[in-house]
């Protein structure tokens, strides 16, 4: 099985957005263990996009199309699919109500141009739209297939894990081709991609003859380093178990030369990794932010179940509100002191067992002396009030964002450190 | 001329990296008048690097080819251009000089694989490394061409500026094209792509016979529909004076038929349509926020320059916050006078000149018999206090999205309303 992803959309050709589809489909056809050998982008033009789908399909078995399913008329893909399958396009009535019942749900009035989204090509099969209004397709042609999906992120996503994934697995098997790829992706704050690579170096060079387990590392920006381990085995039990195996092995080497970087797995978030941590103790938590401005909060907010532990915080952007509402002495407020002083202050404004602070400059000019990237940390807990000093690198937005994960990072390993040590603290 | 990319590299299809290079390019040559209907991304393996050449010759007139170009094994980009063109490769002596010369200056000792990069298909011309070590090529196929870079972006633009673009005109100038292209994007939140399309449909039609202006609609998810205008011209002047008259007719087909909702022009925000009228005004904000959690005040201090009309903001995620710092009655607190009470409250605690406020239900549960999706914005100036009730789609982080960039909408209206009819507030 060879997938070809097709991004469709004059956007893309005149960069006036990145094409995160392809980069997310072809992580998630790898971590599957399903062949991906080239990508095109083409634009609404419907020869083109024809060319663009008859070229992809002489030299791959299936062909992920994204974009162009919309209801406006620059939304052409379903006429250029079929016509590569040389089939006329019908228009689907259950689609239409769907379409027509998410217009009365929300009170809206429904522009005619949307039942366009009915239309499908004769022999399609439909993937159900939840997220928006438009369907994605499954399109057979000979021993090949055409999906279809919209170009939203949020949708593509929605239908590929529901839909598309699971009948090209199937395919795959059909195919003979048994082997089963399973996968884990350990989570790392505070270390450098190359730091991580010598530390694992032994494993990567074992691994390198063997061929049945790799080692990745895939640097994700503002979240951290992640290392992703896949395993390939005749069959599920048996590639789960050579992740195990070397899962531990990995950890070990991690923990030993870098310290406890490891804050999660897969999808687990550094808010996750905090949220368990409190639940667990009964603890709730309370944040004083500057230089990120809101951006703590709105990552602990964002996990659901956050009012159990979750009080609030204050966006200390001014520094009056600083010294009025946290009780910070007047002087300088990018340093060790202001940033204990905050997490004190809210903690007692906002009633909660733990405050966590951040201040500092996030550029692009200095302030108070400081060249921005300084940020300080603050912690004020039951056991005791402390600070950790950061140097960040970047642009405004990367020290902001740099800030809110290292400042969770900090709670994390000091919520770790203490948890043994102390009785929990109850409200 | 049409101009194909092609970006060499495994990591592209693996997802590993995000291609920026060829949004880059892309952008470029739009901005230059120059046609690019495809893009490709092939990975490091020779023959299917060799057919993506093929078939990028096959449609298009020139090829720029990002990658494949360094010292290692998997550097094949060399070898598969000579075999399109059916000549050796040959090294090149005054290549191997400059890169034995850049180790000897730099103090260390060159492996030999660097000298694979002085490597030459017969009869192509070299582009000078000035940034790197790998050199460019440009290689003439008959009355087609291509162009070879290395991937490194801050390598790859130099070459393109320097060598590519001069070379890339002058072919279009000897083929008698000479119109210029430029675009416009209008920003807008509150309206769907298809009511946006109905309210520019007889412009769309109007314009397919044309030619010289086009329409395009980008739905960019939580930041609203970006409706794009592009112009081609016969020079500079000509193009702008097209996009120009184009503009204003299509800003007021959009403001007669869906009110006020551009909100901005190319790479503007709401937070930064936001700052300009607070600057303008000379007016202050503070923010409370419930469901969006510090999402609101993250965006306005997104925006350099903030402090001098951002104050801060409460995040009162647990009721009782809201109750004895905001002094919201006791009571279900998703509701419009919770909502104003927040503003009010938010504006005297941070003695701003506006506060504003967001209470609502992110879900997935319901809360106060209100369904996921309700959401009341709270506005308080000194002209009056006011609330606006939304009901918003999709599921937790959609929702938050949402009610923050419908929030800030809320204020825009309200200051664009009025601005006029009332005095500037001073502190």
């Amino acid at each position: 099985m060879r997938v070809e992803i097709v991004a469709v959309g004059t956007e893309l050709l005149l960069g006036q957005i990145p094409d995160t589809n392809s980069q997310w489909l072809g992580e998630q056809l790898a971590a599957n263990g399903i062949a991906s050998h080239f990508h095109q982008h083409v634009g609404d033009n419907h020869d083109r996009i024809v060319l663009a789908f008859r070229t992809a399909l002489a030299r791959s078995d299936a062909l992920i199309v994204c974009g162009g399913l919309g209801p406006t008329q620059d939304d052409i893909t379903r006429a250029a699919i079929a016509e590569v399958m040389n089939v006329p396009l019908e228009r689907d009535g259950e689609i239409v109500e769907v379409i027509r019942a998410m217009f009365v749900a929300r009170g809206r009035a429904m522009p005619e141009n949307n039942l366009l989204q009915a239309d499908v090509p004769h022999g399609a099969t439909v993937i159900a739209q939840t997220r928006g209004t438009a369907p994605g397709l499954v399109c057979a042609l000979g021993q090949k297939v055409v999906y279809a999906v919209p170009g939203v992120p949020y949708e593509m996503t929605d239908m590929f894990e529901r839909a598309i994934l699971p009948d090209l697995l199937e395919r795959q098997r059909s195919t003979g081709e048994t082997s089963v790829i399973t996968s884990r992706v350990l989570r790392t704050w505070g270390a450098s991609e190359s730091a991580l690579a010598e530390a694992v170096a032994d494993r990567f060079d074992a691994l390198a003859d063997d061929g049945r387990v790799t080692i990745a590392f895939l640097a994700s920006g503002i979240e951290g380093i992640k290392v992703r381990l896949t395993a390939r085995g005749d069959d599920a039990p048996h590639a789960s178990a050579l992740l195990y195996e070397e899962e531990a092995l990995v950890r070990r080497l991690v923990n030993d030369r870098l310290g406890d970087i490891i804050f999660g797995v897969d999808h687990e978030t550094m808010e996750d990794a905090i949220a368990s941590r409190l639940v667990a103790r009964g603890t709730t938590l309370a944040v004083a932010e500057s230089v990120t401005g809101g951006l703590i909060a709105s990552r602990l907010v964002g996990v659901a179940g956050a009012s159990a532990w979750f009080v609030g915080g204050l966006v200390s952007y001014a520094s009056e509100v600083k010294f009025d509402l946290l009780g910070v002495a007047r002087g300088p407020v990018v340093s060790a002191s202001a940033a204990e002083q905050m997490a004190t202050g809210v903690r007692a404004l906002l009633k909660s067992d733990i405050g966590l602070s951040v201040t500092g400059v996030a550029g692009p000019l200095e302030q108070d002396g400081q060249p921005a990237g300084t940020v300080f940390v603050g912690l004020s807990m039951a056991e005791r009030t402390e600070h950790v000093a950061l140097r960040l690198p970047g642009d405004r937005p990367r020290v902001r964002s740099y800030s809110a994960i290292s400042a969770l990072d900090v709670l994390r390993r000091a919520l770790d450190r203490h948890v043994a040590a102390t009785p929990v603290i109850s409200k």
